[in-house]
């Protein structure tokens, strides 16, 4: 089997990035699926498909059933649907493979691991795509379809994958709060987010090179208790922040000290 | 005035930085003081200076004196060194400028808002410096000074410094914890922290456009509670990261409801 013809249920920010790149690596998308119908017009005029927003209009004849579909609208997706036997791939890091095992015997997981944003534009070439199967066959498709549009193809089992997502939680939303946090603090005493920008790119480039153990600094790997002491203190008038500057300090003086 | 000799006290990550951009713009280092010999040696023989490591052998006839020093062992530099008069500068985020006041009368702070570590070059050009003196003449002489390593020179009064620091320890020291939980968690299930490096990249190059609080994505902000259940799961035989999971997904929730 070759794949040719592929069918979202699905689109949204993930759906579009990946859709874009399947299009530019010439695969044909024939038909776009969405609850809105916005959105599937949307997409669908971007990589010249179909669109439509009814579960029994979804064609019948494609090669591949991409559902870029939150965990919780899978289920009733592929109830609705009722298509048998046709080859379905999930992108979501949090779902077993498992999901499909009553629906068809052709399936796999394609998960891209990016944060997507429609206003962004991002480079494919660069986003680990993950990859499982329920057989060597279809794997291999998989691996050749990520291969025209990702340099980084990996298989992972489910197990593996469900890991990813939770480090990828921590290293993208959790860092982000982060972020968020240190505008919110620069924000009150009239200073602009512009300041923590270089460092913010430093602190993530340098990971690139070195562990993260070996890259801290700061504070709490010191256990400088007076810089912490006077940083709760300064927290006073948020005790939701100051709660978690004294918690994210200790777990870092933890995993420092367990290691040392 | 115009400064022209600089004595270095201390000779760590932040004063190796500093002392090597100065010196590419053309001031001359004449002297590094540290407690330990080989640090003032390896220092000073890459900006062509002296070393000590007694402070009764600092130069007491240099323009300035660049304290870049831990906060704890200011004061003790300061009580040693019996220099009276002299210009002063200090590098610490979170040290008022007043800890100079009963040594000296001119006096200011020079502070370099960026993540150092010896084995990584950084483009000084790049970084903000934080300046703040206690008179308007010695106010210009640091800034004039600042502007010959940056294009990101600021003034900043110790209160705004002390709460820039804060939130540099969340969106630096926070972040990379966050960076290092989730390479614990891919090693444990035998992946790559590669896998995670062009998430934390694009994590940090969204927010150089894009405000944090939209950037967000994620169970968190979702309140996708089968998720985030599931990943409390997972983490059962890491008490430590699971409290912090909990705790992390919270204060995103609270913080997104809040401004609802």
């Amino acid at each position: 089997m070759m794949i040719k013809n592929i069918v979202f249920i699905g689109a949204g920010n993930l759906a579009t990035h990946l859709a874009l790149a399947l299009k530019q690596a010439s695969y044909s998308i024939c038909q776009i699926y969405s609850r809105t119908r916005l959105s599937a017009e949307t997409l669908a005029k971007q990589v010249d498909a179909d669109s439509c927003c009814d579960y029994a209009e979804v064609r019948r004849d494609a090669d591949l059933y991409i559902f870029a579909l939150s965990d919780k609208a899978l289920p009733d997706a592929l109830e609705a649907l009722q298509l048998k036997n046709k080859f379905f791939v999930h992108t979501a890091g949090s779902l077993p493979m498992s999901v499909f095992e009553n629906y068809t015997s052709n399936y796999g997981v394609f998960y891209p691991l990016q944060t997507f944003s429609k206003a962004r534009e991002v480079d494919f070439l660069k986003i680990p795509l993950c990859i499982e199967a329920c057989s060597q066959d279809l794997e291999s498709e998989l691996m050749h379809m990520g291969g025209e549009i990702s340099k980084s193809v990996q298989l992972l089992s489910s197990k593996q994958r469900k890991q990813l997502h939770l480090a990828a939680v921590f290293t993208c939303n959790f860092t982000n709060h982060m972020y968020h946090i240190g505008q919110e603090l620069l924000q009150e005493k009239g200073m602009d987010f512009d300041l923590l920008k270089p460092l913010i790119l430093e602190t993530a480039e340098k990971v690139q090179e070195i562990p993260a153990k070996a890259a801290q600094t700061g504070p709490a790997v010191r256990f400088d208790e007076d810089v912490i002491k006077a940083h709760e203190e300064s927290l006073n008038m948020h005790p939701d922040f100051q709660k978690l500057y004294r918690f994210v300090s200790e777990s870092i003086y933890h995993l420092h000290k367990n290691e040392k």
